[in-house]
């Protein structure tokens, strides 16, 4: 772990795949004076790419601070650390080997970095993910890479979060075909997301006591056994097992009346059981404001929830408001877990007479409620269960 | 058929659970003295029942018209035909044998009117799942049974469409477990459901040439095979059938980019594969304003998108916001159906010089985009394929 610190925050930024946005909305973000201010950027990248993006699109220059160690990073200033060759080909919308290369030589220089503690925090514009493919590179998405990466022992696991101002969504599985979800959702995984979540939501939101929702797997919450079986036998289970540790779980919820009711207003993060049924209506609140923040590891790393855009790279038309939020997600995550680190640094001896847990929240048994509204705060609205 | 006419029409409302919220929300609907005015109402249910609710939640009164026929039915009255006993027990907010009873008996009384144009369409107030089953009513629900009732021949079936006025999405599979859709989602049915929707949105909502965005089954659209084959075997085949007999049909495009870039809003319809991907964002851009209308059938049948809510059954908290939408919906459909009627009643004897069909929108091969944007209408948003 990262030693607790007040200095200022070390951003690495990695230019992912060379030929998508990620230099448009990268440069168009530190157009910003005053995000220097805020944290210090340090991508990891090339100047010669920067500088074809800047001439091409017409960018406000951006002055690039070029160093070989992010140890000798400017306050202030925008740095920059060579990764890949002068030479390399830049073709804008279109998926080469060399394009993944240098996507990967970025990865993996800045990966060191947090790794090393050079750096507080990874910032990763989008790859591609069929060219990074390599004999050292085989993983369906960064998340997966950076697991292997930066796992702290057997115990450390990502959990992809997407997060908003309005909405914390984690996933129970993330990339798997739909028709490997239902065999996916189980007991064991539902507890071990929840444990996961509620850490998170703590330590890196700064959220005391969170407040969990849980989806069901099935239509209408699986209408008591008569739509499927998981509810009853996977779901309901792991969110006791995880109430049994104290993680404030509620659900399963079917998801249509859970997010048409409002329910989803009242929680502080809620477990989806797949990839669809979560990222949906969470993008559709606004995907501009969506950040991808992966818990789980003992370093920071968030992302746009954007892809490499190949059909408008070098158009400048990209928007690089997501990976702002991505940003400042970031930075403010590394602020709670240096802030949650030096609150639980030296706990207080427990006293003999301690305050009772709240039963009534945690120790009862979750009811399933087809209309999406946790057990405890009825609500006015008519529950959707009739189609 | 029900004949083509100008006449006013008369919408039966069926009472529903006489323990939920039905009678609330349909006597705080028909406060509103225009209704009478726009189409005539005929509830199927008891003078008693809807007195012993108007007293218990200290509802302004509404003078209902008794009668023993639809045709007896007085314009620019609220009328109720008595379907049930008397001394039916009335139990606010408890699941009862009689409630079902009741329920089938308004339902069986307001479908045989239906079925004989005695009226011109359904709204239908909800059921309770559970205690209207019976030897004549064994269905998972309204939809079924209205399929089973009502169908035009074997070429007629019920398709399932919640609409507003931001959103109209059908569903290939309706009240089905997870671990069932997958196989159930076939080339045939996607072709079939695309049939069925456009016809629908041409003669039931007035559009003319709709478009019409299918999503796929597998997050990231199934990438090209990698997160699953049935976009590949399935869901493009069936999407080229239905186009080759000129359906506009697009996509199948990964659900959270087309909800997230804003591509839903350029559609007439959404075509989606199962319950919670196409309700869960439906009803969270706003549960009262949507409507549940079964389409494919002879007749018309709408009902609000809540369910009986026995939770706050008696509590006067119901919001009729959501039957008026649906009573709206009725009427404009009914309407629709007429005009389309007459517009297609004696069509024109062709001419020998026709005008091309169009080429560029109907006879190409759908290109699955994971941004989940129209091919045609390329946007400025970064396409979220990263995470």
């Amino acid at each position: 772990m990262p030693e607790i610190t007040n200095d200022k925050i070390k951003i690495g930024i990695t230019h992912g795949d060379i030929n998508g946005i990620g230099y448009e909305v990268i440069l168009k973000m530190l157009e910003d004076e005053r995000i220097p201010e805020l944290a210090t950027p340090i991508i990891y990248g090339s100047g010669k790419i920067a500088g074809f993006y800047r001439k091409m699109l017409n960018l406000t220059p951006v002055q690039l601070n070029t160093i070989d160690s992010a140890d000798d990073a400017a306050d202030d200033r925008v740095n920059l650390i060579n990764v890949v060759a002068e030479d390399t080909k830049v073709e804008p919308g279109v998926a080469t080997k060399t394009g993944g290369e240098a996507a990967f030589a970025s990865l993996e220089a800045a990966v060191r970095d947090l790794r090393e503690g050079r750096i507080d925090a990874l910032l990763t514009a989008p790859i591609n993910k069929d060219t990074i493919q390599s004999d050292t590179f085989h993983f369906p998405g960064h998340t997966e890479y950076l697991e292997a990466s930066l796992a702290d022992g057997d115990d450390s696991k990502a959990l992809m979060i997407m997060c908003s101002d309005r909405m914390r969504v984690a996933l129970v599985t993330t990339h798997s075909r739909l028709a490997d979800v239902p065999s996916q959702v189980t007991r064991e995984r539902v507890a071990d997301a929840l444990r996961r979540f509620s850490h998170s939501l703590t330590a890196d939101f700064g959220i005391t006591g969170p407040r969990i929702a849980v989806l069901s797997l099935n239509p209408h919450a699986g209408e008591n056994g008569l739509l499927g079986a998981e509810e009853t036998e996977q779901i309901i289970p792991g969110i006791e097992d995880a109430r049994n540790e104290r993680v404030i779980a509620f659900g399963p919820y079917a998801a249509d009346g859970f997010f048409g009711s409002g329910a989803w207003t009242r929680f502080d993060g809620i477990l989806a059981m797949y990839h669809d049924q979560g990222l949906a209506p969470f993008k559709l609140l606004g995907m501009d404001a969506g950040v991808n923040f992966t818990a789980g590891l003992p370093f920071v790393r968030t992302s746009p929830d954007h892809g490499t855009a190949f059909d408008i790279a070098g158009k400048g038309e990209a928007s690089p408001a997501s990976l702002r939020e991505a940003l400042y997600a970031a930075i403010d995550i590394v602020r709670n877990r240096r802030r949650h680190g030096e609150a639980t640094a030296n706990p207080l001896k427990k006293q003999t007479i301690e305050r009772k847990p709240k039963k009534e929240k945690t120790d009862r048994q979750p009811r399933p409620d087809k209309a999406g509204r946790p057990e405890t705060e009825p609500t006015t609205a008519p529950n959707p269960e009739e189609e």
